[in-house]
């Protein structure tokens, strides 16, 4: 049997909510389902020296085009919320505290839809929770504030960075790691090859 | 008449020297011609806040990583030289000092082969000039300490500033920026459609 692919990404990331649009559809085409991982970005900018992009001169204001060109180029909506960058925790210990399950996945999607598409701020709990609540997901809130929501999210992205993982989206096929939703045409080629 | 496709580059960039092995082909399959540009990435460095990719933290082994994967993809021939990242002043001097010519286009070309496809160390005057002169380019070495060959190296890296470029390589076509040798695939379609 395959091995899933591991879909690195944190919810504040552009790039990333355009790779969660399409990596589904693409493993499935070759047999491989998709693990997704969300994690704390700015944990591995700490090593690594980076900070936002739009934050950096001059990159910044060419990523806030390329963010919406890319997005049409896919056919993709696309708006960026206000409040950017912003700090996604609870979305990231929702996830975590629904488990390795098909609602955590679905609340991923809820929520970069919200931010990414509606440029709405999912930065309030009681945001992550009302988005929760439309897919009849309830009781989240009480679970976030749990030290065990922390302490999985806390282990989670450690276990990213350990793999070397150091921006969103990341992907690891087989072991192989690919940064960038522009590496996607590379994933694909992975999948169908085994590498080169 | 279609304006050229503007190409931005440092001699020291691995992605600069994949893109420079199949920019003018794929320009020329559209009806048009490259513009050359050799600049000196440092100076957006100081900038943006960006350093050398792989004297990152976790990020280095990757780009390593990466840079051969993607030249292997390409089917160009990779070889990081020993002495990497390096400053290529002379090499970018030396470009601007021939001018806006075809000379200037093949000790690019040249320089980049032997840099990438070799792993030669091209930072001393001396290897440029030999490079120039296996190309029939003589009488180089007097001109690359010039006032005049510095002040246009000087220019003409400002100038690629001014325009919004921060790394290596980037593409300007038709006033649209594209970072990155993985944007070629969207250059390539920019030109087809005239964007998008």
């Amino acid at each position: 049997m395959n091995s899933a692919i591991d879909f690195y990404f944190d919810f504040s990331s552009p790039y990333g909510y355009l790779a969660s649009t399409r990596i589904d559809e693409l493993a499935a085409r070759h047999g491989r389902s998709v693990a997704w991982r969300p994690f704390l970005l700015g944990a591995a900018f700490k090593l690594t020296g980076q900070r936002a992009l739009v934050e950096q001169p001059i990159r910044g204001p060419y990523h806030e085009r390329d963010f919406a060109r890319s997005a049409r180029l896919l056919g993709v909506p696309f708006l960026l919320p206000a409040k950017f960058p912003f700090f996604a925790l609870a979305a990231s210990r929702a996830f975590y505290w629904l488990g390795d399950s098909g609602q955590a996945k679905a609340l991923a999607k809820a929520v970069y839809h919200a931010a990414f598409a509606e440029g709405r701020d999912v930065t309030p709990v009681s945001t992550v929770v009302e988005i929760a609540g439309s897919l009849g997901i309830e009781e989240l809130e009480r679970g976030l504030d749990q030290p065990e929501a922390k302490a999985r999210l806390r282990e989670a992205t450690d276990a990213a960075i350990a793999r070397g993982v150091f921006g969103s989206p990341f992907f690891i096929v087989d072991g192989e790691p690919f940064w960038g939703h522009d590496r996607l045409a590379q994933v694909e080629r992975w999948l169908e090859t085994g590498g080169w």
